[in-house]
């Protein structure tokens, strides 16, 4: 297992994930994408949309504002419950989870018996005047306020006038955006049930102990489906919905073994959900959420309904009944997502006594595709031939060209990004008329994971990438020579 | 030219574009994207990507965060000067643009002439006193406050402690991001001058006077570059630039004439700004700023390195020297670019006697590429052929299927989505084995701007459509025979 600081330090060092405005030192919790990082979370997010909704025909996307209406939030809850406990010191005003402090053995001056100082046991209020009070953990000095709910919502002020009604949420949640636009979503689409809406978007949450690298932060991008069910037909769909997302972080390359389902104990539930099982994946700190799944029955819809004052629900002309859908909702990070394809991707292996680094991505999953490099600068005739071939793949493929380095450490940069192939062009591809070497007008074409070697024709190029891309190498591999001298590997 | 009334209406009534929480009665000037909208601004922000990163080898991308260090928009001037002069009525407390009000003659009553009342003339201070003030002109009855700064930025507070030293701002632009994580990125894609970051996100600005639907709203989303140039080139490469941008959006099929560059005159420049030109579109109220292509010069890298202590630069290993980079700054807004795709892609025109409302987009930009639609629902042959085929080109193609409705009636819905093709399987094509008819195998491909048919093999589809969507209606339509009866057109 990797420690997430081997998995920093590399998405430092390639250009994945940068801490943010890193030159004023950094902004707590807050993580920008480079290069390779927005590339690799770009993909994430588009086989996401392909595959949920480009190829069902039982779902829509959609892509609401983060500024929503506050009254959204009260109708959801968020204004009343999204809180935590926290408590503040007195001397140092820093705050702290109730929760977290409830562990902690403290120090009490009980008024109720004249100031006397003993110790009360974590968990436990002062049997004598029933405070929970104790002094702060991190100064040592100050008093703990009894425990207030803190709003986790992000809050600002829009438009001219500085008063009470100007004060809106930043989204902790891209979900509400698909309840609070089910009918419009519904009149324009003319979807009938089972059918579901599908947003990728940011939400914030003003988390009081977030960390883990991209895991815990206070912007981050979720990719959510409210998929709505006839009621009664909910179980089903929900148990399906389960499978389909566990698959779906296999099927671009995660390991099962990565991952676990986690349900959810009763007392862990929403009072309104139904079921919930999260995806995990086994992070550094541990098998941690993924994804959620939950069964949410119809509680947004009718609180919406009940707040806005407007009917939502789904006429059903068979039954001439009037349906409030039941919704399904797998729920994922993007952050988290890009987080675990990339700690799974990770591997070292000893190579000729050097350790080489290499993320073994999915192709579909992988920031760049095709890395073109030109064995010699100097030849004209070599350069022009190795950027139109990166021109040409590049047109299906995301490819680089790279010629910044020797072949070796070239190779090496590409393992590092996760690039699925190398192509070289060298003196042979084009020939040399001054040795009276004619141009076998070939390429090399290296895989990443076993280091193999094929020459190949540069017009069979699009249609052999085309195979290798679909994970054929052992089938086209024998077809084509390996180069008489290989190249490092 | 159509009205924006005309367009707000056609994007509510077909699912591009909605008022945001429009059941708690809408939030100002913020709007969701439908289903077909989100496809619509996701194909503009996914061909700028492409075009502008994939396909250049002297550009990388680049996703930093929303909330970024506070100090950053020191450095860029934001916190000081990122305001507009506003008035707050004493009485009422609306604010005001002082701007908008200086056009206006207003009633004074001058505390040097003893209260005497006066007209001032709009735009003139009173010649006695010396204020500007005058009464609000919503009210009638207050008075206004002196001109004062109102920053544009929206702000939060982030953690647990509630001190100044929280407050972060939404960034109001993308392109901070790129200049504070500058030499992260040389650093670590080993790029040389000239090379471009690119970068696709939402920002945010407190915009006192927002409208005209998604011109101009609080939360929207940039397409910004920079382009890292040596100083002396930088004039050279802010013309190629230009030219660049504006032929780009005529390649996805904005027409010439809806499109015009306008140059800065020297005093809407910035004090550091070299030379700016937009690129403007013909919006219903008139020419306006699509994208802003600016030459900055070196003023961004060195704010930011005077404000961090760093040394932000590259070394030219060449001339053995360290060169801060010109900078051309392409910024373009993706909502605005949806918003000028829809407008122009509207048409209307007469067909039978009827009025056709059809959305002209290239393909590339099309929300939808083709719709399957069987002609009759009751042969189960004929649905699942029909399924089977929207499934196969769905690969390649976004697809939808529709049988909600009679044949003329889902073409017009299809020609008011913009979707370049219908494909109809209808009962010639499986065959009607009580009747004897054979199928035979064909389906029939309709044009939605000319609206001609051709009757194609489904085997020959996939290629048939790669064609079709690369323009070639005209050339391979002669090849295949018109159906024997057309549809509805």
């Amino acid at each position: 297992m990797i420690t997430m600081d081997t998995i920093v330090s590399l998405a430092k060092r390639k250009g994945f994930i940068f801490p943010s405005s890193e030159i004023y030192g950094g902004s707590a919790s807050t993580w920008d994408y480079g290069p390779l990082g927005v590339e690799l979370k770009n993909n994430i997010k588009r086989l996401w949309w392909r595959d949920n909704v480009h190829r069902r025909r039982d779902m829509v996307g959609l892509d609401a504002a983060i500024l929503m209406n506050p009254l959204a939030w009260k109708a959801s809850g968020h204004v009343e419950h999204f809180s935590d406990p926290m408590a503040d010191c007195k001397a140092c005003r820093k705050r702290f989870k109730a929760d977290n402090l409830s562990g902690l053995p403290w120090t009490h001056y009980c008024p109720q018996t004249k100031g006397n100082k003993f110790e009360v046991p974590g968990g436990e209020n002062c049997s004598h005047c029933g405070a929970g009070r104790t002094l702060c953990p991190d100064c040592g000095k100050g008093e703990l306020t009894p425990p207030r709910q803190f709003n986790l919502m992000l809050s600002t002020r829009k438009g001219a006038v500085e008063e009470e009604a100007s004060l809106i949420y930043l989204r902790p949640e891209t979900a509400q955006g698909i309840f609070v636009d089910f009918d419009n979503v519904l009149q324009t689409s003319r979807k009938k049930l089972p059918f579901g809406i599908a947003q990728i978007g940011k939400a914030f949450r003003n988390e009081i102990t977030p960390g883990n690298f991209t895991f815990r932060t206070i912007e981050f991008e979720q990719m959510e489906i409210e998929f709505f069910v006839k009621p009664g037909t909910d179980e089903g769909w929900h148990q399906k919905w389960i499978d389909e997302r566990f698959a779906w972080y296999q099927r671009y390359g995660i390991r099962k073994s990565s991952l676990r389902l986690r349900e959810h104990a009763k007392d862990e539930l929403a009072h309104y959900a139904k079921r919930c099982v999260d995806v995990e994946f086994e992070f550094p700190m541990g098998f941690s959420e993924l994804e959620g799944i939950a069964n949410r029955a119809d509680f947004d819809l009718n609180q919406h309904a009940k707040h806005s004052g407007k009917t939502l629900g789904w006429f059903d002309d068979e039954a001439k009944t009037r349906v409030v859908p039941y919704v399904i909702e797998p729920s994922a990070g993007a952050d988290r997502s890009t987080l675990a394809f990339l700690l799974d991707a990770y591997h070292e292996e000893e190579v000729r006594g050097e350790k080489r680094v290499v993320l073994r991505f999915h192709p579909e999953v992988a920031p760049v595709k095709i890395a073109v490099l030109p064995l010699l600068k100097k030849l004209p005739a070599l350069v022009d031939t190795a950027k139109r071939l990166q021109e040409r793949l590049g047109e299906r493929w995301y490819s680089v060209y790279d010629d910044t380095a020797a072949i070796g450490k070239l190779y090496r940069r590409q393992d590092e990004a996760g690039t699925p192939f190398c192509v070289t062009v060298d003196v042979k591809t084009v020939g040399d008329e001054t040795r009276g070497e004619a141009a076998d007008r070939k390429v090399t074409v290296r895989d990443r994971d076993t280091m193999g070697q094929i020459r190949v024709p540069i017009e069979e190029m699009p249609v052999v990438m085309e195979s290798l891309m679909a994970g054929k190498w052992a089938e086209v591999a024998p077809k084509y020579p390996a180069p008489l001298v290989e190249a490092k590997p």
